[in-house]
C-alpha cells in the first residue's frame, strides 16, 4: 500500500484514534488538518510559511488544476509537488464535486459529468478514467475516487436545512424540481459511486506510490449510509472517505451521519471527513473516529477579515478593532499573533509614548503595542485593501486550526476532554460559529474560489 | 543629530563612496536601496521576508498613512516601526509630492496644499507644520521636509520628454496652461521650498531622534539647481535629498541633473535621490555621489507580473514561459529563484518522470523541475489571479535590487566598474528597462497605489 495508517494511541471514552499516516513524501499526524491549494497554491501563503503553521499535508483540487494550468503541463514539471513547491504529503480531490456544483450546465450520466469550464467556457467530460488519469499526472500521495454526490437532504422540502443546501446544490436539481425524488436520487448516486469506484480502481496507474480513497455517500440517511459502506469497503483500498456532508445540513445532520458511518470503515485505514469544517465539526468526528479534515475555511475567512480564535470569531472589520492594540489571539503562536516565536524582533513601543488615545486610558507607560501584529494594524490592511491582510490573517486562521490539531491529538492520548472543552469554547456542540462569523454566500465550506486575489 | 553618515571607502574613478548611516533603529549600508511601504506594509510581503531581501531601512508614505488610519493612530500605538512591525531604519516622505500629483483638484499657495482626499473625499490642508507633525506621530528616523515639487521639465513644451511626463503632472498645469511660465514656476518652487524646509526645521518637535532632509528642486535647469542647493544647504541638517527628477523625463536628463547637483551636496552627510529608479539611473547616480535611493518599481512590477533580472524583464505573461522550468533568473539568491538558501526543502521531480513535453525535448530523466519556482508555475499563479504570484515576484524583485546593491558597493571598494556593468548589462546606458519591461500607465515610478491589491 502507498499509504499506510499506524495507531499510536486509542481514546477509552471515545472513538478517537491517535495516528501516523506515511506517504511516499513523508509522515502525517493523525487526526490531520489539510489547508486546501486550490490552484496550486494555499491562497497568499508561501508554502514555507505553511509549514510553520504545523501543517504536514495539503490538498489540490483536480477540477482547477485540470481546467488551469492543465494537468499535463503539471506533469511535465514533474507531478504538483515540484509544480508547487511542497516536499511534503499531498491529496487531490477527484474533481466531482466542483464539477456538478461549479458550472451553471451540467450533465450527469453513468459514463460521468460534463460541464462548462469556468475558465474558458469550453465544454469538458470528466469520467472516473479521465480523473484517475489526472490525478495519477498530478501524482499526489493520496488521490480520491470520482464520485457521484447528490444533496445530502432533500431540497425540495421546505426544511431550513434545505434553505442552507448550497445555492449551486439547489440549482443541480431545480431544472427537474418538479420530477425529483431524493431517495432514488441517493440510490443512484450510491449505485454509481459503486461502479465508478471499481472503473477507477481499474484505471488506476500509480497504486504503488499513490493510494486511492474511495468515498462513502449516501446523504443523511442513515440506511443508505450504512448500505454504501458496506459497498464501498469491500472493495480493497488503502483508506476510505465521508462524502456528500457539510453542504448545507447542520451540525446535529453532521454529527448523526458521522457517528454512524465512521465505525463503519475499517479500523486500520485512514477514515477522511471531506471538506469538515469548523471546530466543533472535527472535534465531534474525531471523536467518532475520522482521522483527517481539510475546509477552505482558514483561508477563504482570512481573506475576509475573520480571524478565528478559540472562543469565537474576530470580524476585524468591525470598528470597535480599529485602536485595538492587542494580537488576533493572545493565545496563539503564529507569525501574526507571536512573530518572536518565528525569531522575528517586533519592535515595541517606545517607553512614554504618547498619543490621542494614550490620556484617555491612562497613558500607555512602555507602549500599547503589545509586540505583536495588532489587530489595529490587521484592521487598518482590510481598509486599505492591501494583500497582507489576507496573507496575515490567513497564516493566523491555518495556525488556529492546527494548534487546535495539536492540542486534539494530546486530548486522545490523556482522554483529556474536558480541558480541550475549556481551551477552546469554539468546539462545544452549542457554539455555532457559522452565525456572527461567516461571509455572505459561504454556506457551503468545500469550495476555494476561483479568481479574484480577495 | 538622529542619523550620521560614515564614509568607508571611495572610488578613485568616480565620485562614488561606500558609507554606513546610523539611525536610532540602527544602521544600514550606502548606496542603499529602500523598498516603499505605503501604506504601512510592502505590498504583498510580511516584513520577515523584506528583511530577508537584505532590505536595511523601509520607506513609508505620509499622505498615505496621513488619510488612512492617521497620524494619530499610528502614534498611539507606539509610532509607525511598532505599528508595522518593522525594527529597523524607516524614511518617510513629506506627502508634499502625492498631495500634487494623486489629487484631481488641489491648489497651493504659500501656506500649503489643499486637496480632497482619495480616501473619503474630504478636504484635507497641508503645510508644513502639518508634514512635521504627521511625521513625528509616525516616528520615522528620517523625516522629508515639506516641499514645492514642479514639473521637472516644461509640460507645455511639445518635446517627446514633455509628452513623458506624468499625467498628473500634466494635470497640474493644465488649469493654468495658456499663461503656464515654466521659468517663473521653477523659480517660485525654489523659493517656496526654501521657505518652507525653514517652517519644517521650526515645527520639527523630535530633532533628537528623527533627522530632516532638506529636499534641493530645480527641475533640469541645471543653473536653478546650483541656486536650491546653495540655498537648502545653508541649513544646517543631518541629510540632504535631489528631488523633482524621475518624474517623466529621460535617462540623459536625470543623469545630467544628478551628475551636476549630487558633488554641490554636503560631502560628509546622506544623499539621498528621490523616487530613483530602473538599474542604471541607480548606478549613474551612484556615481555621481549618491548614497540612498527608493522606488516602486519592484513591487509594482512584480504585481503585474513584470520580474526583473541582471539581463533585462521578464514578462510572465508571455506565453513562452508557459512551460518554461526555468528560474525567474538563475543568478539570484530569493527564495523564489533559491529556496534552498532559505531553507526551504523544494521537492524536485522525481527521476524518470515524463510528461506530454518530456518527449519533444528527449526526456527529462531527473525532472524539468529546477528545485526552485519554476517560471511556468509563477506564470499560471498569474494566469489564475493567485496572490502567490505578486507575493513571489515582489520578492524576486526587491531582492534583485538589493543584489544590486550589494555588487555597487562592491564595485565602489575595489572600482569594480567593469565587473559591475559584465554581470549587469541592466546597468548598461543604453539599456532602457522603460520600453519592453513597464506595465501601462507607469510613466512615473514614485507612486505606489491606492487601493486595489493588485
Amino acid at each position: 500500500m502507498a499509504v499506510t495508517l499506524k495507531i499510536l494511541a486509542r481514546s477509552a471514552q471515545t472513538r478517537a484514534r491517535l495516528g501516523r499516516v506515511t506517504t511516499p513524501h513523508g509522515v502525517f499526524d493523525t487526526p490531520a488538518f489539510m489547508p486546501v491549494g486550490t490552484q496550486g497554491t494555499i491562497k497568499g501563503l508561501p508554502l514555507p510559511l505553511v509549514d510553520a503553521t504545523g501543517s504536514q499535508i495539503i490538498l489540490g483540487n483536480t477540477y482547477h488544476l485540470m481546467l488551469r494550468p492543465g494537468s499535463d503541463l503539471v506533469a511535465a514539471m514533474g507531478g504538483l509537488h515540484a509544480f508547487a513547491g511542497w516536499p511534503g504529503p499531498m491529496l487531490t480531490d477527484s474533481g466531482g464535486f466542483q464539477a456538478y456544483s461549479m458550472s451553471d450546465t451540467n450533465t450527469i450520466d453513468d459514463d460521468g459529468v460534463t460541464f462548462r469550464s469556468v475558465v474558458d467556457g469550453s465544454k469538458v467530460h470528466v469520467s472516473p478514467e479521465r480523473s484517475m488519469q489526472v490525478q495519477n499526472q498530478l501524482g499526489a500521495d493520496i488521490i480520491m475516487a470520482f464520485d457521484d454526490c447528490p444533496p445530502s437532504i432533500d431540497p425540495t422540502a421546505q426544511s431550513r436545512a434545505a434553505q442552507r443546501l448550497m445555492v449551486t446544490q439547489q440549482k443541480a436539481v431545480s431544472r427537474s424540481k418538479a420530477q425529483y425524488d431524493h431517495a432514488g436520487r441517493l440510490d443512484e448516486a450510491n449505485d454509481r459511486t459503486l461502479r465508478w469506484l471499481e472503473r477507477c480502481r481499474a484505471a488506476h496507474a500509480r497504486p504503488h506510490d499513490q493510494a486511492l480513497f474511495g468515498i462513502v455517500q449516501g446523504g443523511t440517511d442513515l440506511d443508505r449510509r450504512t448500505r454504501s459502506a458496506s459497498q464501498v469497503t469491500r472493495i480493497e483500498l488503502p483508506g476510505y472517505a465521508i462524502g456528500g456532508v457539510a453542504v448545507g445540513e447542520g451540525f446535529d445532520e453532521i454529527v448523526k451521519v458521522v457517528e454512524h458511518t465512521a465505525p463503519l470503515l475499517p479500523e486500520n485505514k485512514p477514515r477522511y471527513l471531506m471538506g469538515v469544517g469548523y471546530e466543533r465539526d472535527i472535534v465531534a468526528a474525531v471523536k467518532a473516529g475520522v482521522d483527517m479534515f481539510d475546509c477552505v475555511l482558514p483561508t477563504r475567512n482570512g481573506r475576509n477579515a475573520f480571524a478565528f480564535t478559540p472562543t469565537g470569531t474576530v470580524r476585524l472589520r468591525n470598528a470597535k478593532y480599529a485602536e485595538d492594540p492587542g494580537p488576533l489571539d493572545p493565545t496563539c503562536d503564529c507569525l501574526a499573533c507571536a512573530p518572536a516565536v518565528h525569531g522575528w524582533v517586533f519592535p515595541r513601543a517606545p517607553s512614554g509614548t504618547r498619543g490621542r488615545f494614550g490620556d484617555s486610558q491612562g497613558g500607555f507607560e512602555g507602549g500599547r503595542s503589545s509586540g505583536c501584529y495588532s489587530r489595529a494594524y490587521l484592521r487598518h490592511l482590510f481598509m486599505a485593501k492591501e494583500m497582507l491582510g489576507p496573507i496575515l490573517v490567513s497564516l493566523h486562521n491555518v495556525r488556529h486550526f492546527q494548534r487546535l490539531m495539536v492540542d486534539i491529538r494530546a486530548a486522545i492520548r490523556e482522554d483529556g476532554w474536558s480541558a480541550l472543552a475549556r481551551h477552546w469554547p469554539v468546539t462545544s456542540p452549542s457554539f455555532d460559529s457559522t452565525l456572527p462569523g461567516t461571509p455572505p454566500g459561504s454556506k457551503g465550506s468545500e469550495i476555494e474560489g476561483l479568481g479574484s486575489p480577495l
